[in-house]
């Protein structure tokens, strides 16, 4: 068996190795994709001097000597709105315009005073209240220089990223391709819809909705190959099948175990895949298989319990997907243990876990006592995995552990 | 001026007094969206004892004695796999049953022992190592009790949700449907096709997009009623158009502060709508208007700077969508500023920021330069707002603020 350590770095490069499509999408539609390319700032922002304020713009040197006592009394002539051309004739001495936000800033002027310091009559405008220079005025390139880097190929885009663009003009960006997954739950006992009373010995499928909607959550698109009963030859023909679609990797849980009936690893070497790793030295996980398929798709095969599933998505899927995507390998966060726990040496393990922050900065992590790889109740309440590591044998309150979050980052 | 906390608990009580429509959908499609119904356990889980492993399965006062001095052997009288109905006929003296992961225990054992502690000649199977009693059984109920609670009104959900509900073989959930929300920028300056050139005194509309998928990451629809320019008449006709539609909230941005162009308050009070409450002691975000249109529909004018429409959408917006979704008040959380900030007293403000979680559960969060509400460049980095409250004034480096992730976790 192989450490985890040594089991991430297989995944990790065989990531890398594989050549994810990429396409070009519009700017609103990035949110969730990863960026392809390196993107530099096409123009400047602000695109030119503009008021940050509704007042009036002026030549700093004019009314620098305003004060309560000392008013000073500039003649308006002009008024610029937001979307109004930048104006042909500057501000000349004694002049002033009235400005609104984002308005922009006429040659020669460099200041602007907010409305509540002035009075007005008629195009008399007093100042009585000095303001320094520059006020209240956005420079143009304060917020981005042109050609200054913006985004990276491998960054994960958002709304955020959707404003940094639009404001930039930028309309389109190149983006990895939603990963496509194929999925396919094994096992006699399982019963895929939820509104069928069970028979003796059965019990629903988890499994295949958990995944779909978990790899949704990591930016993938997931095909759902249904459910195979435990035997051999149906699963080869769909995993042949599934060779002559286009997806990037296939996931099966069940059946990878040492059980009669735990096929998958026969029906891997029957159709030529190359076996990766088979069983890692990680609970919940341990019978984790991973293979390459003849076409070159990657294959995960996991465990059939719902949280050895889980932890193999997370742990390992995720960390292919992002090893795809050129994202660089995900880092932990760090928390408080609140409660003792202790292990077996050698082994990594995977707790389901709740955090909380405290109001001293400090992340602290609680357990939950259902972490049984079958245990399903503590998924209710979990917002991430805490890591006990291989050397940990007797873990206390207050230690400092790694903890990553329920999905993906990613 | 109202502070932060009273516009705040205005929003709150106006979301939580608006009758948000639920709906019945699939257990498969829940993720996004917030239960509208308490969900107890209709069935156990495990429904019935199983076993953990590949193994035999045993009474337990058979082998108590078992030793690798004192190897016992019993009888194989069956196999059972996962999907097997629970066998008619129990395991008696001297008897044990081959049993896969997942497969019913049969009456009389209570112990399964891993194929590993065995060797096996026909039927003969030879015990050699002890276990416990109970060993590698899950039991039914150990996960789930009928009738215990699983999920209540107001529990966001997720992957994880479906995972616990289709275990349970719950099939539909009565959850609020999803937000609508109409959104209109105003702004003579916007462009909204981002692959045109800009025209002296023009600007690219960010917040349209920003704003769509920012609220789509809060849960929402957002139906986007297109940019207006300044002008009073169009406006007041674009809402009285977007009242004849059923919408849950409108949005606009821009046109809320004290120009000779915002007109938003005033189209407002020509349609009969009653304002809740216009500007805020809070940075950026001071212009925010709150309003109660004559339908009953939710108003937020947002100030058009990218970050203030942004703190609008995140403390204001957010805090009515949980409200209106019988969700509790965000909490925050904590973290060691990096930065030192000064502010005026008696305002808030709210940060662009980035945290780090340190190997010591510490989470630190840094401030970046560009905290104008007009930059945009921050928002590429940035993870989270963080907090100056209204009586800080000097925050020094190693003070413990409150910091909410970028998007609300709905």
């Amino acid at each position: 068996m192989i450490t985890y350590d040594e089991a991430k770095s297989i995944v990790v490069a065989a990531g890398s190795a594989y050549a994810l499509k990429t396409e070009v999408i519009a700017t609103a539609d990035i949110a969730g994709h990863v960026c392809a390319e390196d993107i530099d700032a096409p123009i400047s922002v602000q695109p030119f001097d503009n008021s940050a304020m509704d007042g009036f713009v002026v030549r700093y040197e004019d009314v620098v000597q305003t004060g309560e006592d000392v008013p000073i009394t500039l003649k308006r002539v002009m008024v610029i709105a937001a979307g109004d051309a930048v104006p042909d004739v500057g501000i000349k001495f004694g002049e002033c315009a009235q400005i609104m936000t984002g308005a922009p800033v006429p040659a020669g002027a460099d200041s602007v005073v907010p409305v509540e310091y002035v009075s007005m009559d008629g195009d008399e405008i007093t100042f009585t209240q000095v303001v320094s220079q520059g006020s209240h005025v956005r420079k143009a390139g304060e917020d981005f220089q042109k050609g200054e880097a913006v985004l990276k190929r491998g960054d994960a885009l958002g709304a955020q990223h959707i404003m940094a663009l639009a404001t930039l003009g930028v309309s389109e960006v190149e983006v990895f391709i939603k990963l496509r997954i194929a999925s396919i739950t094994t096992g006699k006992e399982l019963v895929d819809d939820l509104s069928m009373a069970l028979q003796s010995g059965q019990i629903y499928n988890s499994n295949e909705p958990y995944i779909k909607e978990a790899l949704k959550a990591f930016g993938a698109e997931v095909m759902s190959c249904g459910t195979v009963a435990d035997d051999l030859d149906v699963f080869q023909g769909k995993l042949k099948c599934i060779m002559n679609n286009d997806v990037d990797i296939v996931i099966s849980t069940g059946a990878v175990s040492a059980g009669a009936f735990d096929f998958v690893k026969e029906a891997l070497e029957n159709i030529g895949a190359e076996i990766l790793f088979h069983k890692v030295l990680a609970r919940p996980g341990k019978p984790i298989l991973c293979a390459r398929l003849p076409n070159g798709t990657l294959y995960f095969g996991l465990p059939g319990n719902p949280a050895a599933s889980s932890v193999g998505l997370r742990f390992f899927v995720a960390a292919a997907m992002r090893a795809m995507r050129s994202q660089e390998v995900e880092k932990p966060q760090y928390a408080k243990l609140m409660t003792p726990f202790s292990k077996k040496k050698g082994w990594r393990m995977f707790l389901k876990a709740k955090t909380e922050s405290g109001d001293d900065g400090l992340l602290s992590v609680d357990l939950f006592a259902g972490q049984a790889s079958f245990m399903v109740s503590p998924f209710l309440q979990m917002d991430c995995w805490a890591v006990a590591k291989e050397d940990d044998s007797a873990l206390k309150v207050g230690d400092i552990i790694e903890i990553y979050p329920l999905y993906a980052n990613f």
